[in-house]
């Protein structure tokens, strides 16, 4: 699998990973056990602070993980990932060691205690910093706290949930710079 | 452009154009005016009732005629309207009719007061069905009521935004069923 030199990413611009809507992989620790979730319902809801919305149901056991532990990591899995992505997203951390079983590396973060997967192509630790959306709809607002990704590739070749075991993977770049606004550039 | 003819779709379904998280058109209508904005912060966030979260800025000329009508449409324009959905994404409907504009056409909706763009893939009816993010968020809780989208092609090709006007274009379909167990397709 590619490995990535990885550096320091802005927060206030993961937009430009997280905005295209691409499956992530969701790491997080608790009480001495880890585990990762697949999870496509996401949304950016600011830039600065770093804010993302995102839905995880009650009964996946990183729930519980996320929600005691007030903490994850947000990790961009690209293409060649896809099978373990899916995997991931068909097993149980109740049941077995994910980064084990599907032999993903957890490395340490630098903020949080949710591990990173070293493997993917960025990763965004993570606070829980708004839970009252929790009862009602499973709604986690989070912050992104540090975020890890490499210079180059400049974008990653993201895989997309459509339903139904199909997936959309990310295809070629448009540049419409010339039709914006300058302050919105 | 093309004119696709369409159906009814099933909206506890409709996460299979949303999910993979591209760039929309939200159509709205308040006091005898109708608007367009360009909007990529939303994601699914149930089936049924069919959820979708997003955030609008309040700065713009649609955050008011939505929170107000409390209706809006979301619509789902193909590769063929990058342009358009550029332009839309730089202008203000205080200023402009962007459907005169950017000629496109304005349909009657079934259940809602804000028109669909004829000119997209597909058109999902929105009520706004929960307002306690808006204060601190600008995040609107939308249920679809009804959705029109055609039989074929099954996927649109859809835009997805980077920032600095550079979007990701939807690429091809990657069939992963045999990974999935069956109560999860």
């Amino acid at each position: 699998m590619t490995a990535y030199r990885k550096y320091d990413f802005p927060v206030s611009k993961i937009r430009r990973f997280l905005e295209p809507g691409p499956v992530v992989l969701v790491s997080s620790a608790w009480k001495g056990q880890t585990n990762i979730m697949t999870m496509a319902w996401h949304t950016v809801m600011e830039f600065s602070p770093s804010l993302i919305g995102c839905m995880i149901t009650a009964a996946n056991h990183s729930y519980e993980m996320i929600r005691k532990s007030k903490e994850c990591v947000i990790n961009i899995p690209e293409l060649e990932l896809a099978e373990i992505v899916a995997g991931i997203g068909n097993t149980s951390g109740a049941e077995i060691d994910k980064f084990e079983e599907f032999g993903l590396t957890a490395a340490p973060s630098t903020k949080v205690g949710a591990p990173l997967i070293k493997e993917c192509y960025a990763n965004f630790e993570c606070e829980v910093v708004d839970s009252r959306l929790l009862k009602k709809y499973n709604f986690f607002i989070l912050e992104v706290v540090k975020a890890h990704a490499p210079k180059t590739p400049k974008y990653p070749r993201t895989i997309h949930y459509r339903g139904d075991g199909i997936f959309m993977v990310s295809g070629e770049t448009l540049n419409l710079k010339k039709f914006f606004k300058k302050e919105n550039l």
